[in-house]
């Protein structure tokens, strides 16, 4: 397994990698967007005092999914989803998913499993539906706002690693769909999920905000998700109907439930701390002379999640 | 090869498949949010007559570039970038590409390839480098725009399938980057670009639009572009460094060289029409039951791709 950044990365996309558009080097070309670009920072600069820049995963937060591309790190929610995170402890240890597969995978939306459609679908007396968790109290949560606009929410910002909104009173947020959010699929009642998920495969499809139950991201692994063979999405909404044709989920396990030695071991950078605050400010303010001229001072909420890394990997990896 | 369409599919996220809430099917819940966003109509409703739906690609404007987990479409835009689209028709002739790879592919931004690094980065005197295609006068273009907000931009719409924006004085249009489109690469020089190109396979990096010369967008086959090999993006900028380890370009070809019996034919639905229209509306209010709440009533440009499909394959596919 590789080390893992999963969102500040050197972000290029220069010819022979001569330049790096997200790592600023040097002096920017246009004084006067520079100087927009400035305003647009965060003021006052907040106290970061006694925060970390990084927290480690807890192995009991830690689900691992293995397909046969790869090992997919998902970070479960308790802040959002309690009890949406608990079904997927509980399905794991009851090796639920073990053989099932991503049945309807999306390009450029979603890909999801754990369920299955029939002769699957039938009620699951183990898993009773779930009352939905859309949003909770802003009192509950330490949300981090950015400045930027956004189309969907009066404000964006951070909880814990995750995108996530809040509404104008400052009293609800939520997390956001972006590439990587992990959310409960379900029927038309709000109340219904059970162990059927999904993971977005492609621009955030922010409509779902505040109507899904999330309560996980992919912290490691994206790219196995990304490479799960696709439905055709014109037929039978994405479903693949040759189950030969579907990629299985050969195991899934919470990381808290293996052998330490088996256990992959990630931190996540504090989205309330000072390198996140930096990560962010470089992102708004591009001066590096690859941007001849300097992009607009904004970050789209999608582009800014918690960044990752790997810190231990299984022993016999 | 299946059909394919790209865009408005039903994207739905339901256990088992039961609802649809990109296929209005039935009476909205929240009958206050539904005036909410049917006042966010586009109106008034503009006149299509004469207008079809669908307009068929030019051969001469189709890349296929084939990797071994299938065939990428690509459409050429010579209403942005001419000189960029002939340089990739000419090397496309030219075999250029054949044996060459995606070696640098970041998970979450580009797939990356076509020239290579070294050794194969020397100067190619038969590419000599291209003066940089950023924008177009907004009287060469029928532009039809959105009535969404966008952070980037001050106006967002498309141009012929592809999304694109506007500036303020309604002078200039550029495409923007969405999943899917391709561009060239190049040094911190704006106008240095080759044979290296990208294709986008995140999030829409709207900090590139109008800095990089786009030339294309990816008609068929996002997913093997997302099925590509990843590099570390923390390691040499995400260059992977064993070549056996990259996916290899097998062919580069414009349909318009190969017999027309391999030639694939697309459609692409023409984005100043009826059909594209409606789709934007109904993307804009979602009134199936699926949405006990209804969102926001905006679009976000990289959601409304033109839609794509194709009308006839290789006789011997």
């Amino acid at each position: 397994m590789k080390h893992a950044v999963l969102a500040v990365a050197c972000l290029m996309a220069c010819a022979a990698c001569g330049g790096s558009p997200d790592a600023p080097a040097s002096e920017d070309v246009d004084g006067s967007e520079t100087a927009q670009a400035a305003a647009a920072a965060e003021t006052p600069t907040p106290d970061f005092a006694g925060i970390p820049d990084w927290r480690p995963v807890d192995p009991a937060d830690l689900l691992l999914i293995q397909v046969e591309d790869g090992m997919i790190a998902i970070e479960l929610a308790d802040w959002i989803a309690p009890n949406h995170a608990n079904r997927m402890r509980q399905a794991a240890r009851d090796g639920f998913f073990d053989g099932r597969s991503f049945y309807r995978v999306i390009d450029g939306f979603v890909a999801q499993g754990g369920r299955g459609e029939d002769p699957d679908a039938v009620e699951l007396p183990q898993y009773p539906p779930l009352a939905g968790e859309f949003a909770v109290p802003a009192s509950t949560v330490t949300f981090t706002p950015m400045i930027d606009a956004d189309l969907y929410a009066p404000m964006i910002g951070h909880v814990d690693g995750f995108p996530a909104a809040m509404d104008e009173a400052g009293s609800a947020v939520w997390p956001i769909h972006c590439p990587g959010t992990v959310a409960m699929a379900r029927d038309n009642d709000p109340d219904s999920g059970d162990v059927e998920f999904y993971i977005v495969i492609g621009q955030g499809p922010r409509h779902l905000d505040r109507i899904m139950s999330v309560f996980g991201r992919v912290i490691d692994g994206m790219a196995h998700v990304q490479a799960l063979r696709r439905g055709d999405p014109t037929v039978n909404s994405g479903v693949i109907a040759d189950p030969t044709a579907r990629d299985t989920i050969m195991s899934a396990r919470m990381a808290s439930d293996l052998p330490v030695a088996d256990r992959p071991a990630y931190e996540v950078m504090r989205t309330d701390g000072q390198a996140f605050f930096e990560a962010k400010q470089s992102r708004r303010n591009r001066t590096h002379e690859f941007f001849f001229e300097t992009p607009p001072p904004v970050i789209e909420a999608c582009h800014v999640l918690g960044p990752v890394r790997l810190v231990e990997q299984p022993d016999h990896d």
